[in-house]
């Protein structure tokens, strides 16, 4: 990562340095320079991301004459919305999808996958000559792998990928109004330079997002890391596993709205916030009962990161992908299933009615624990799936950012906020499908291995394993760049 | 199908006839002519399917000089109860398995598909001219396909593939030596003909297995539905329901002992039996609760049918093989995870003592009833299984034997003897591998989707659909060609 703009940092990460580049408004007035020659600015698609995304560009190169438009398929339902939120057919700044792809001169990609795969070649046939295509996800360079197929020649590729859902990319950025710096990091990525200013580009979409900080990755390694991660601790495992801790407290006699509260309260609230605080070792002493949190970890690490290889397998060999795509087909016939329907949900408002009451059994992380199987068994799947990102060659930004930070910072909030199917029915299609396939395995695996060994004595070198993981370090870090932020949703 | 040896029926069955061709002991006078120039078999593999069928085909060819051997990899594990059973390097029927392909005039390939997938090329190169490939799963043509590869020009290729586990088809074909016409039902297919012979020649070998009654397929419809079957209702559903329904009952107050009556034991004894005696819809009747019955029924059959059509797209399009190959990958330093591991299962010693006793809460299917619930999602499934097959154009004898007669003949009773670990583990890998993948997307489909609309009143035109199923009819079709046996395990 190189700029002429920006200025580049290096960020101690354990066995060296990671190369960042700090956010902030302050900034803005290097946007149009770094920028080198994009005047107009193509958003293509209107869901989360794309609503952001524009909204946020738009807000940063106000008054700087570099226009941003929306791009729509024709006959979206999104057009009233993006109306009403200031683009418009009269000013140019609303239109049909290819029209404003033809337009611009930096063209963001952020329709669905599905459509990307179907659309893409006449997407990239009406390109203006140089005009640089922007991702936010490494999706289609496997897509294209897949066909055999590339990107056009001429054309800077990049990518810049918020690590946190649309949602979170606007909310936060509206908040950096008055906290400087507030926002979703992000990943940067050049897949082909061919006028050698593609990185200036990447940094400047990336910080005029309201990236606070912004890190290095390639395309390759975003789309894994994106794809496992939101199968796995973000979405997929976290949902397995309060399924599974829900069932395992009420067949132990808890009432439902305890068996909630244990389960699920547990993570969105004191362990989220334990985290976000103090990082993970924190969680440990917080639970209140080192010696069960050490068995629930024990017992937990070994199916779960057996998980997170299968996942990662499937992903990096491009069979994970080809499930999506025939899912996509299936759903003209077959919506996707609800995904909050088991009867711990029915309960989520007495839950947040009893919040703040003497009632309330989640204890706060300060008066001495949470739950330490509900601990053991989250913090033990957050750290498989970090030690199968490094043991896969990931960078300690993208690892930290994509297992626990993007968790905590972005997507548990909602879960809190509301249920399980607010937090993953407000992601991508692609996170909606990867959470229904990935999250029963990591319930079965809880179920059946880890919560029935409980009981086995901890292995004391795993345990100074997990202590002395770099992984805190590096959490650390990254989170030494992040304004505090309210995050609640 | 056709042959000049035996005799080839019309079975009807809804909207037609399908030819079958009904085995038996006296039938094994014309085994040699109908093989046609075959003078040594040779099986390769001692797998619980190359276990079986080398004994039968070694009984049922006793006398006509026609010689079986067994072929194993170097090393195999295998030899020593290969020569327990009579099979001896010393008269050449035990053998290195390229040397075992190089003298036979039918090869027939019992290795796991995973060593197929490796080695098919060395086996190939190896055969005599003209000698017949044999299979007994399709696996393999779909893995050339996938590679753009072939079998190679010049030789039959026929598949003879036993609807039932390997253990189930020596030991049915022993009863047999009794009761005439025990055995495993097979289907058989024909991809290659260069002689004409090669309809007669796999009629013979599945006659020789014991099969009570054969019927015509494709390697590719073969493929197809015994991979997904055993992904859905023979071993990845029925496991997903049973977890699912024990923890149902556990919240619902019953004891462990209790919850697992109402649960597996329902499904592997009366359900099982019923269906096997009298077929699916005395199942209702037995439940002694037809409108809870046809709630659960009503509730189930959706879900279960989009994970069928799920699976189905995912087995014909080669993602789930290319899983299966990913996963043996990583079983040399990841163990496939123990299936039975939930607390439900230490309970099954219990369980069986207290059959016969008056304690035992499974009632008999005379006396009025099973757990209604249990028997709505069970035969929901079983039905949403049977009408995807039908939609994708399967022909009738192998949806009844895939979805139906496999189960509650041959799997179901490893179940009921045991445990979930004992019927799933005495599969094939490629089916202990998708049962460990689909068997928990079942498992949430009914925690999350059926059981919380238990409540809603029935479809009554979705059960009388139900009642009037032409799977029915096939199925009691089916039921007259097979002996009264004995299936306990």
């Amino acid at each position: 990562m190189e700029s002429s703009v920006f200025r580049v940092e290096a960020m101690d990460v354990p066995g060296g340095t990671e190369a960042i580049v700090r956010g902030g408004r302050d900034l803005f007035p290097l946007l149009p320079d770094a920028l080198y020659g994009v005047e107009r600015i193509g958003v293509l698609g209107w869901g989360p991301q794309g609503r952001a995304q524009a909204l946020n560009l738009r807000d940063s190169l106000a008054g700087t004459g570099i226009g941003v438009a929306v791009g729509l398929r024709p006959g979206s339902r999104s057009a009233e919305n993006a109306r009403q939120n200031g683009f418009s057919e009269d000013d140019g700044t609303l239109g049909d999808w290819l029209e404003v792809a033809a337009s611009a001169d930096l063209v963001i990609l952020l329709i669905a996958d599905a459509a990307l795969a179907a659309h893409h070649e006449e997407i990239f046939a009406v390109l203006k000559p140089g005009a640089t295509i922007g991702l936010s996800h490494g999706f289609l360079l496997g897509h294209l792998r897949e066909l055999g197929s590339a990107f056009p020649d001429g054309h800077p590729v990049i990518a810049v990928c918020p690590k946190g859902m649309g949602d979170s990319v606007r909310r936060l950025y509206q908040q950096g109004a008055t906290v400087n710096g507030a926002g979703i990091n992000a990943s940067v990525a050049v897949h082909a330079d061919p006028d050698g200013r593609a990185w200036d580009r990447a940094l400047a979409w990336s910080i005029a997002l309201g990236s606070p900080y912004t890190f290095a990755t390639t395309l390759a390694a975003e789309y894994h890391s994106d794809i496992v991660g939101e199968r796995a601790i973000l979405l997929g495992a976290v949902h397995g596993l309060v399924e599974a801790l829900y069932r395992y407290f009420r067949i132990d006699g808890a009432d439902p709205v305890t068996a909630y509260e244990r389960s699920t309260e547990a993570i969105t609230g004191p362990i989220a916030r334990t985290i976000s605080n103090d990082g993970l070792v924190a969680v440990r002493a917080a639970s209140g009962d080192e010696d069960l949190f050490d068995r629930a970890y024990c017992a937990t690490y070994g199916p779960a990161r057996d998980l997170v290889a299968e996942i990662y397998d499937e992903v990096a060999d491009g069979t994970e992908l080809r499930s999506v795509v025939l899912a996509e087909q299936r759903l003209v016939d077959r919506p996707m299933t609800v995904i909050g329907g088991s009867p711990m949900w029915s309960h989520s408002a007495e839950v947040h009615a009893r919040r703040g009451t003497p009632d309330h059994t989640v204890r706060s992380a300060r008066d001495g624990g949470v739950d330490a199987v509900t601990a053991g068994l989250f913090v033990a799947t957050m750290m498989a799936q970090v030690d199968e990102f490094a043991a896969r060659g990931h960078a300690w930004s993208e690892i930290v950012n994509e297992s626990v930070i993007e968790a905590v910072d972005s997507l548990l909030p909602y879960m809190h906020a509301r249920d399980v199917a607010y937090m993953v029915d407000n992601c991508s299609r692609t996170a909606r499908l990867g959470t229904r396939r990935w999250g029963p395995r990591f319930q079965a695996a809880y179920e059946q291995i880890a919560l029935p060994h409980l009981d086995q004595p901890a292995d004391p070198s795993h345990i100074k394993g997990f202590l002395a993981n770099p992984a805190h370090e590096a959490l650390a870090a990254a989170a030494e760049l992040r304004p505090s932020v309210d995050i609640s949703v």
